[in-house]
């Protein structure tokens, strides 16, 4: 397939939100459903800026809550593309907790979603862009999306 | 680790809710990130009914949205406990579209999420019950998830 | 009005939530206005149920609070109906408060709802099912039904 | 029962929104859960306003929608006390559809609201303030509330 | 330009609401992003009762927050119409704090916004109804209107 | 006021946002007062993320709606400082319309939000960092700040 090249940089983004009370679970730390709803914002975000086409979830993979957020922090969320298929792009977010006095920025989060460009009707629709990796990591993250698409794959065969 | 068990049916849960405008994305379609986060809210009250703590939700994997739901159909919405690990449960949550002429129900989605158990300090906490598996379906579903936990200590490895 | 029957079990619906901080109001108790909330709309989910069409809320009647549910804690809701007019359906809403370490269910709440079938442009429609009772509860709602159909009647030409 | 009186019209309570996407349901007509929200909150201001304590809701009845409210439109509700006894209030909500270019108001729903006021520990505490009526009107509505509460006491003896 | 006269207190709006806990920040106050909310509501819905018509915001101007607002105490806010050109008006929107024990309203936040009415494209459209001052406040709004918008247009020219 | 400096750049926020159903008015565009609701959370993380505190809004000036933002559609939201007092700190919010298709952003709103740092009580405290410009923008921006400044000490004694 010949398609024209975008970067990895041309579609990232970025988010940095204040975690208020109406986020927090119980204990006062954010709420985790919460969370998913913001990464599948920017997810979703992230690869129409990609593909210049709205977009539908697909799939979420791999997604893991390393540390919980305390009200009133601040939180930076990031989605860039990891790989481009023919109607469906891997966009991987990630979620940090920023220390306003270090001006340190810990993980909470990152996951996976599959997200696929769809036209007026909500069909698939061809990415007409693909990607152009600009650095070593950005190779070795299509290197891994090409591990995890196998995998889903045999997921999906094998039912687990 | 000796301790009594419970039984899968006796934490499942069951939502139904109709899909309302403020649910929806532009297309007049349930937003993917609101699916997410009400996912989330079943996962972890299948979980706390299981253990009778509080819970976190440490990981989500394998989510795979099947079709859309439109603006103001019946979702159905249940989870129950697939495995119980020393401070952790894995929830199986699965989404049907409810078709009210018909009285048939569509796979929407289906995931798995991680829960731990917390105290009052949010630090993890011992699951108190384990779970007593009553029919063929139930012992395959703990087999699957004991290969669902070791593919995500390889990925962790591995880092992919 | 000869129409097929179906059974009171064939559209209950049953709802549990976690009562979040975005739920509660400045005491730290599930707020009133948000249960009315949860409560018509799983009202509304059980007459859709029933009847396989859109329904709209006509009437609210002898709702009772009986004790506050805090943060954190498990609500669990149900909705059954109750009675089969022409066009509306009276549905028993009702809520529990659940105690995970002992398993019991307090009564929180309930309350009467009447729902209108309607077509697509909002008019009402008749109901194509009728309601078959199978214990001596469900008939007895259906009596219970009856007085509280003709208390409304007799209010609405009184007044108060 | 020996306290000053304050007037119905020293706590009566105004609100005048427009319904916007958001608190409409599939067919474009305002959400009947979303109104039930407002109607707490509008009910719970008022009687704050009277007993100067905050206060939950007890008791909802006899609510009547009598016609749908598309998107777009204003709506004005108000609240009135009709009612006070040793710990309880009860407030008259009543909604309007506003038609903008006659300058006319269409009524769209009553109910009836009881109000308990709390202390810090959410326990009842007495009303400090008495009820005294300016007009006919407001009599008819006091001896309106007397018959309900009669009606209350006798349903909840009844079972009905 | 002729055109009849519309009153002030024809379009006033006054709206009372408990601050929750979803309103607040991390601190238990009232978040002033939610009350910016409000404030654009309860503009928009003054203008559209001057006018008859939809209405958009234009302009914010001169907004500023005079004290804090705790969790569950009463705010009221209020909009009066201030000025009416072509097919804008200028609306003067203002928050209370209530002491529900003396009876005393604080000020919290004052703004002035502009309201363009709309008609079913969005294209602006001229404001059927002139206003008509009935007392010195509302002459005097009048001209400090004409004050802030020969200082709008000043500053749109040297763009500050 | 000897205190070290920190760069415009160090605390400059971004936000991009996709207008869901749930944003929108009555008309299908981005509600005025639901994209105030993000101005102000965007204003104050910059400055939050500037001195390092909690802040509280003090003051909206100078904001224009320039064009509607239709549903499906992003939006890039910036938020910069641009003036440091004792206790204060001065953001100039801006929005952009992106257009997926051409890469193009046009000016939606801008805003200048004055935000104070607080300590845990909730009073104003002093801001540890002042703020050095790097290039004859941001110069030209702090010279805006100090005519805004003088324009409002004018306004709050002419009260205008």
């Amino acid at each position: 397939m010949e398609r024209p090249n975008k970067k990895v940089s041309d579609s990232k983004v970025e988010w940095t939100r204040c975690v208020q009370t109406m986020d927090c679970n119980a204990r006062g730390t954010l709420f985790g459903g919460q969370l998913l709803r913001w990464l599948d914002e920017v997810a979703g975000t992230t690869a129409m800026r990609h593909c210049g086409f709205p977009v539908t979830t697909a799939a979420v993979d791999n997604l893991q809550f390393k540390r919980p957020v305390p009200l009133g922090q601040l939180v930076r969320i990031t989605g860039h593309v990891t790989y481009v298929g023919n109607t469906s792009m891997e966009v991987r977010t990630a979620v940090y907790l920023e220390d306003l006095k270090k001006g340190l920025f810990y993980p909470v989060n990152r996951a996976y979603f599959t997200e696929v460009a769809v036209d007026e009707n909500g069909s698939p629709t061809m990415v007409p862009w693909g990607l152009e990796p600009e650095n070593p990591g950005e190779i070795a993250e299509i290197e891994g999306a090409k591990q995890r698409i196998a995998l889903r794959k045999q997921r999906r065969k094998e039912g687990f």
